[in-house]
């Protein structure tokens, strides 16, 4: 339901939601194909520190937990529920929920306005509004927080810690980000699903995430958006310290239905292009595919703004390197030569280098370049006042020690990281590179498995630093 | 080095590089850091069937085997040669092995045209024109041929086996594909480094795939296109029999004058748009980016053409079908209804499936999906006359049986894959998921990390068909 501006109130209640004191689940269950049973069981197997009340009301016990016929039935102040029974059901929880002085509510349930049910979806809308209970969803997934543990939702597993806040309107996305995360370490600060977004709003979350300590940047998957203002306000308070990624779906003919059947979002007589300049005016850097949503979020979580186009690639492969010339181009910020970002660079690098190196730009140390040989080139490109950003590029040819390249790019990269220059990698290849890149993003490298990614990720770094000027 | 049209010597000739009854390294060592070392090592360590024999004029023995002086000291036929000695070198190794009847040359050495050495460079290519004896390079990886457990060439690992034939102008990018096989298992056929690629032209690896049993997709990615006309010859051969589909690199200002430092390829006064051209007119699929190269490549050698617009996705994620729908439509082929595809569908799955499942087309089984109702509508879809091909997804909610809609997926393309009908799948999410894609791989069923990489491989079989009926 439309908001003018985001709430104080709720901006203020969200902590309650991630990181509560105590959390009753409504429609707890012992049964694991019940949505109650999963979310009960995802507090407890990560341990999270504060009480869990399961709330049935016709069992006593819930996996080995005291078990409530009702919210009033639990001896304890409440600060935040998790519903999970039928639709028809959770007018009445959320009434005792008001009576309990619950903090903040999150509705699993479907079968709202997505199915028909939309005056019953407003109702029980208003009802929060009217008692300042912000409420989460409907038809959502979960939320969660791993800095504490904590898994409130029927998702399987907690992703790794890390910079990106997610905010994503699709439970099932939701579930793809925190695969990521386990596949390749793409790690958030916290996650949250909407769901029908019916009364908390993206903007509330943002300015939530803006205060948020373990937060660096804020990734927002909109299916649609009926509170535009509320949304501008709060990125461009949130924007001058933090960037905000975006990806809006729902543009397509067929994607304005199955967007509405999804969660109800009404994007019938939008025009997608109108979002552009919404997003635009935000300062929110939108986003087409998921792939580059996640690129984007986690480089512009882990590295600082790209103050100019004075990109260096450093590579062993020359095809990489034509991935990235191309790439770079096409997005708009063409690589320049080395000599026209620094006349000495090459000079200064060159009797390191191999034999056959290519001083261009991508500086190509070739197949047979050595860890040292990388080091060097990194390390003259950080020292060098021409030289805005530093991306490398690793190819592991037979004789290529993948290892010993990722340690001396994590070694340089902390000495440098003062001077504020971003730092990317690219690693093509197997499992080797695969480690190599899972352990770059844990020392806030932001690394990938193709030149395209890598670049589309300087690219947004660029992007974000544009946008934080315009707004000095 | 230009060709009017693709030699038939050539074309005959090249099973002794990929099958070879005898194979020389000339320049092999028992020096890890050494090409030559990683060379020998790579045919061994795979238990290559066919006999090698190291040349090295200071050894008698390397990495165990008889060693040789010359080639003229090999007391046997040659059938392939692997050069990799300093560039001065070459010409008498190529004089030797001319002198010794072998019926193809490799050579890894650079420092030939992209650095300076174009006459010589011309010089040996023509001497073995002259000769008609085949040469790969100069300055390329390596070939192989996982069927035959042959890996000719540095790189670490054969690809696993499977239905692609890559022929990549550049190394690094040909270890970035075998990388991939052994990460996510994207299968060849066969693969070649084409380097400078003087001699062995695209058009002729592209006709010798055509007659390989094992290639059912041919990826070729291109740095400079010297011969166009022979190039759009051996497409127009193959296309009726198997798709083909490029990438080319170079396109952008810095990218011209790299691709000439990597593999001396000449762009320069080429217009990108020309290449589209020419590849239209040769009948081969052009990708932009590395990713989709590799995806579509997958999805065209496992499964056959599409034949119409009517794709049907099963679901169990609202967020996987609203990025499937925008993808769709962003790339020209939007997605019908359900209603509009089978008018009976949508009635004859109702009874079937979850309670607020949505019939529209992404088919959302929601969250709660059982693998059974998967395996229900898989069925319906492969069994109606109106749908041309059924797209999977699955989302790992904490109650989704992942291994269990995967065996499901499996069966059901096995029994309908006499009807012709492509079946694509995606699935978002941890480890999981990313097992039940090495596993659908595996059956032949291109499986696929996000939405829109099944998205585009769907158009890409499309694409395919639309090519095959303009030819007929």
């Amino acid at each position: 339901m439309r908001i003018d501006r985001p709430r104080e109130y709720v901006v203020k209640k969200l902590r309650y939601a991630f990181n509560p004191a105590s959390v009753a689940v409504v429609g707890a269950s012992d049964n694991p194909g019940k949505v109650g049973f999963q979310v009960v069981h995802g507090l407890m197997r990560y341990r999270y520190k504060g009480k869990i009340y399961p709330v049935n009301n016709h069992a006593d016990c819930i996996q080995g937990l005291r078990a409530y016929r009702s919210l009033k039935d639990v001896p304890d102040r409440i600060d935040f529920v998790f519903i999970a029974v039928g639709y028809d059901k959770v007018g009445s929880v959320l009434e005792e929920a008001v009576e309990k002085h619950v903090q903040v509510v999150a509705v699993a349930t479907s079968d709202f306005k997505e199915t028909g049910h939309a005056a019953l979806q407003d109702e029980l809308t208003q009802f929060c509004r009217n008692n300042e209970l912000p409420l989460f969803g409907p038809n959502l997934l979960g939320l969660g927080n791993p800095y504490l543990n904590y898994n409130c939702g029927f998702t399987s597993f907690l992703p790794e810690r890390g910079p990106v806040a997610m905010i994503s309107q699709s439970g099932s996305n939701l579930v793809g980000a925190l695969g990521a995360s386990q596949l390749r370490h793409y790690g958030l600060s916290f996650f949250a699903g909407l769901g029908n977004k019916a009364d908390v709003d993206f903007s509330e979350l943002i300015l939530f995430a803006k205060e948020d300590p373990n937060t660096k940047s804020v990734a927002v998957y909109i299916e649609g958006l009926d509170s535009p203002e509320a949304f501008i306000s709060a990125c461009k308070a949130t924007v001058p310290e933090k960037p905000i990624i975006v990806i809006k779906v729902g543009g397509s003919k067929i994607g304005v239905k199955a967007a509405f059947r999804h969660t109800a979002s009404e994007n019938e007589g939008t025009c997608d292009a109108d979002f552009d300049k919404i997003f635009e005016c935000a300062g929110a850097i939108r986003m087409e595919n998921w792939q580059e949503f996640l690129d984007t979020s986690m480089a512009l979580g882990l590295q600082p703004a790209l103050r100019g186009d004075n990109i260096v690639m450093v590579t062993n492969g020359g095809g990489s390197g034509l991935l990235s010339c191309d790439q770079f181009e096409r997005r708009g910020m063409p690589m320049k030569e080395l000599a026209e970002i620094s006349g000495g660079l090459s000079k200064s690098l060159s009797p390191y280098m191999p034999k056959y190196w290519s001083s261009l730009n991508p500086l190509d140390l070739t197949g047979i370049a050595a860890p040292w040989q990388y080091e060097v080139a990194f390390r003259h490109c950080f020292e060098d006042d021409h030289v805005d950003g530093v991306y490398g590029s690793v190819c592991p040819a037979a004789v290529t020690d993948v290892p010993a390249i990722t340690s001396v790019a994590i070694t340089t990269h902390d000495k440098y990281r003062r001077l504020g220059k971003p730092f990317v990698m690219e690693l093509q290849g197997g499992f080797e590179c695969n480690e190599a890149i899972i352990e770059l993003r844990n020392n806030g490298i932001p690394a990938y498995p193709t030149a395209e990614q890598a670049v589309n990720s300087i690219v947004a770094l660029r992007k974000y630093y544009r946008i934080r000027e315009k707004r000095k």
